[in-house]
């Protein structure tokens, strides 16, 4: 499947403004691949993807979930991060995508994973950082963005932690592996700026 | 070992600081005990020995996980955290102590972890808000130590988080458990006030 298929595909299946959400995700991955060096073809082509399941109904994703053996200890947490693994599952068994990249970028954009790709790390910061959102703290995860991956990343993992907490819900334990590998990875790299 | 016993034990082990915490984590601790119901002996016995090891130099700490085949990951985490699961390890290998709820108790104390005992939630809180602390938002969890050992012990946790996020470091898995555990309790007992 090329970008230009994708992006038909998800036209189809996303309300206006997901789709719309969509193609910013699309413009700001390319944007980051093309600064950090990696293929912005896998990086547009996962992004277009990235949400191809999100306004499906809930039901209809805990039942794929179900039936392809999906890890089941998604089921116990939030329905929102149920569409990013059925999607990559979709894309792998039915579209044909083999691309591990792309599809790994697809499956964890929403919580992050330990051992992220760039290509995924990438799509789960643009998920962040598009134009058109508005989240408290944003213009500090746009502006490192600008510089390093990693330490945008972490930002994007603190600050959901951050959320979940304020919120007083659970954490899936991937977002929390995230933000624990990036943590290691920002001091390896010595990216705090003497900030501990 | 009486409780006698344990003060005279960790007062010969101890920093005199350290040692008047823990007079204070047991005075708590008795206190937490009987408002819910539990049994006073076993917590004060696990609030006496709960920091046996605090003042071991690191290195000997790392010797003795090492050497004991003591859960390997933690050598990965902060320092701060061998102390307990060494003291739990002593105590029961050389001590004869062989109360699980005391030996847990002591073990967890500082992470927490999912499926916690009423007796290792009432030394993980008592340590936490014994008169001698001052931490930010400890008022908050003092008022609800009054009321509900559970939601007190989600304040520990999700301050605990915070705190590390804040500092920007790892975070062990057990306190992330801990989190998690306690945060699906009190939605379960509607602990919450609507406050989601």
């Amino acid at each position: 499947m090329d970008l230009k298929e994708a992006i038909e595909l998800v036209k189809q299946e996303l309300k206006a403004p997901r789709f719309e959400h969509t193609l910013r995700v699309i413009e700001t991955s390319g944007v980051l691949a093309k600064r950090f060096k990696e293929s912005t073809e896998k990086a547009k082509l996962a992004a277009a993807l990235h949400d191809y399941a999100k306004n499906w109904p809930v039901e209809d994703l805990k039942t794929y979930l179900v039936n392809n053996h999906l890890s089941n200890d998604l089921l116990t947490y939030h329905s929102e991060l149920w569409h990013g693994p059925v999607a990559s599952h979709v894309m792998e068994n039915e579209y044909g995508i083999t691309d591990s990249d792309v599809l790994q970028a697809i499956a964890h954009h929403t919580t992050g994973r330990a051992g992220m790709t760039n290509i995924e790390k990438i799509v789960y910061l643009a998920d962040y950082i598009e134009p058109g959102r508005d989240i408290p703290g944003i213009d500090e995860v746009r502006a490192a963005s600008e510089q390093s991956l990693d330490y945008a990343c972490w930002l994007v993992a603190r600050n959901t932690l951050n959320y979940l907490i304020q919120k007083k819900v659970t954490i899936h334990p991937d977002s929390f592996h995230a933000y624990n590998d990036l943590t290691r990875t920002i001091h390896t790299e010595g990216l705090l700026n003497g900030n501990e």
